[in-house]
């Protein structure tokens, strides 16, 4: 398997290096051999080859099995104009490699839920995988321009038929695979896409009769997201829509540094990156946290490769680490252990060999 | 004063009626003459005149100073097609009164604070204001549509530069009334309009320079507003995004039954409603809560009126009635006695004179 590796900016370095050696651990030990190719994104590029997104990385991402994504942006770049900004390096690799489907698992871990914003009774239990469409929608429309000397701008949120088709196809597939239910958010009462949208879910319906499905409007997902965490399985949503209630949920259950993602598209190829940002303050410190990229190499084994044991003994051995007290610095786990990049990579290594 | 009053759907009925007794009563003690006038929308027109929005009562509210609206919508016309849902009624009267500034106020109630998702240190001290745009944006922009056969389907965020230009105007003077700090909330890494939104707080921040501004991403304000509500004074965003944000925001306080709006155009001329819905589980059977609808009205008589005196009596009889331990069944007061509309009317009224 050819995997390409993009650290991107800030801390991405870091967690990338001690994602590896999890995975060369974990490949070894069942005998697989995957080859790492690493290449520029974000800020990085910009300053190397003057574009957040170099040809040669998007040539190697097409060539490759699978992408493991550290982060990007920072500070410096900031105050770029629109097209050398790190994001648009990761907005177009998304696009490039057609990763139609995001998916955010929000889970809990015990030690952390006491760090969560919420109620221990409210947040308790919560596990929710929100399924976004992340290369349509309101981010990709044309046009999305200033008009008459700058005096209007529009964007424009367009789907195809058939982009929406495949997201919640994608979305009935995850929750077979989980608690067999799924809630479809839209804004029905206002926007026509929305209302292609839940006539879409309406139709699949019938294919999946396993299935119990829910319409929401964003608005209300939105409140229920915090008023009631626990009672969702799956989530699927516009591009927009998806970006907001991801981030949303994201820190619900205290687990914000532990969070993976993976961005896939029908082949199996995906993208995988932490959804935490670049983290410039602590780059380079020998401090951040490892552990959702570490964990978003477990998406990676299991959703591009079916690695399903793989993946669970990183996951596991994640676990476990945190069971047995240890931590990092942005981690707030009662009477643990603070220990740095590389011993929390140590840590996990351990235990998963 | 002409004040049209549209009671709409549900236990909107209820709660208008109990706010009419309320303003009649303090507009005598404070002399002033209001006259009321009664109209059609949501549901109920549909019923009576075949449409959520008559043209009767979009030319009363045309010659009012002021509306009151209870609520619209129930399960009876779910299934209807879209121009004869009751939202209609309710999109149809913002924009035919251009009523381009809605205001969120979201404050907690200390009696009501536990029953806030939210951990007490979150979420205590919290007080916020949304400004959201509410006439242009995704909501209305065109086309806004299906095409090739029903095989692609568009919407269109819209909004020409003087639009933003007045709402974030709007959002400054409200910053300057209160803590004097303006927290804009964009996409913009992906969305022109945001770039152009972002453009226009930066140029009109000269003219307020008493007032601190703060760029937020979207993703990262729905996230900050559950990890730390009380950094936020007054946020200024997109209708969509405003829609979003604040229903988001107002669960955090448990006071969801508490909670006034108000809709606003630069002449003053205003219509008010509560952020609840027209529960049409409970509506007819005497238990609605009454306040939030009654909170209307203090920022009717406050923002259509400059009457900050009579708006500030009738906030004050509704903070005394809980601190005097009584509630409606949908609050959960500790220990409170719970009563029904007109019981909790009757206890508001005695506390106005
Ligand atoms: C960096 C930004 C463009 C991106 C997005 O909005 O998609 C990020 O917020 C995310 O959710 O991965
Ligand atoms: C009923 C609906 C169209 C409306 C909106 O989305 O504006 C409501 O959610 C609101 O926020 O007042």
């Amino acid at each position: 398997k050819q995997i390409v590796l993009l650290p991107g900016d800030g801390i991405g370095q870091e967690v990338i290096e001690s994602a590896k050696k999890v995975l060369e651990s974990v490949t070894e030990r069942f005998h697989h051999t995957f080859t790492y190719h690493t290449h520029d994104i974000g800020g990085a590029a910009i300053d190397k080859h003057g574009t957040p997104l170099p040809d040669d990385t998007v040539r190697a991402c097409q060539q490759s099995d699978a992408v493991l994504l550290g982060a990007v942006g920072g500070p410096k770049w900031d105050q770029n104009p629109s097209h050398l900004r790190p994001e648009k390096g990761l907005l177009g690799i998304r696009k490039q490699l057609g990763l139609f489907a995001n998916l955010r698992p929000i889970k809990g871990f015990d030690q952390l839920l006491h760090a969560s914003p919420l109620k221990h009774e409210v947040v308790a239990g919560s596990d929710l995988l929100i399924v976004r469409e992340l290369t349509g929608g309101l981010y990709f429309g044309t046009p999305s321009e200033r008009r008459q000397n700058g005096k209007e701008v529009v964007d424009t949120l367009h789907y195809k038929r058939e982009e929406i088709e495949r997201i919640v196809d994608n979305a009935f597939q995850s929750a077979r695979l989980r608690r067999k239910h799924l809630t479809s958010v839209d804004k029905a009462n206002v926007l026509e896409s929305s209302k292609v949208w839940r006539e879409v879910v309406e139709e699949k319906k019938a294919d999946y009769p396993d299935v119990e499905v829910e319409h929401l409007l964003v608005d209300a997902a939105a409140m229920k997201l915090i008023t009631n965490p626990k009672q969702f399985d799956v989530i699927v949503t516009e591009n927009m829509f998806g970006d907001i209630l991801s981030d949303e949920a994201s820190v619900l259950t205290g687990s914000l540094g532990m969070l993976p993602s993976a961005s896939l598209r029908e082949d199996g190829v995906g993208l995988y990156e932490p959804v935490h940002g670049s983290a410039p303050d602590i780059a380079g410190k020998g401090v951040a946290n490892p552990l959702a990229m570490i964990l978003s190499t477990a998406l990676m084994l299991r959703h591009s490769f079916g690695l399903d044991q793989e993946a669970a003994v990183i996951e596991e051995a994640v676990q476990q680490v945190l069971e047995d007290g240890y931590c990092t610095g942005d981690l707030d786990v009662k009477g643990g252990k603070v220990v740095g990049t590389k011993e929390m990579t140590r840590l996990v290594l351990e235990r998963v060999t």
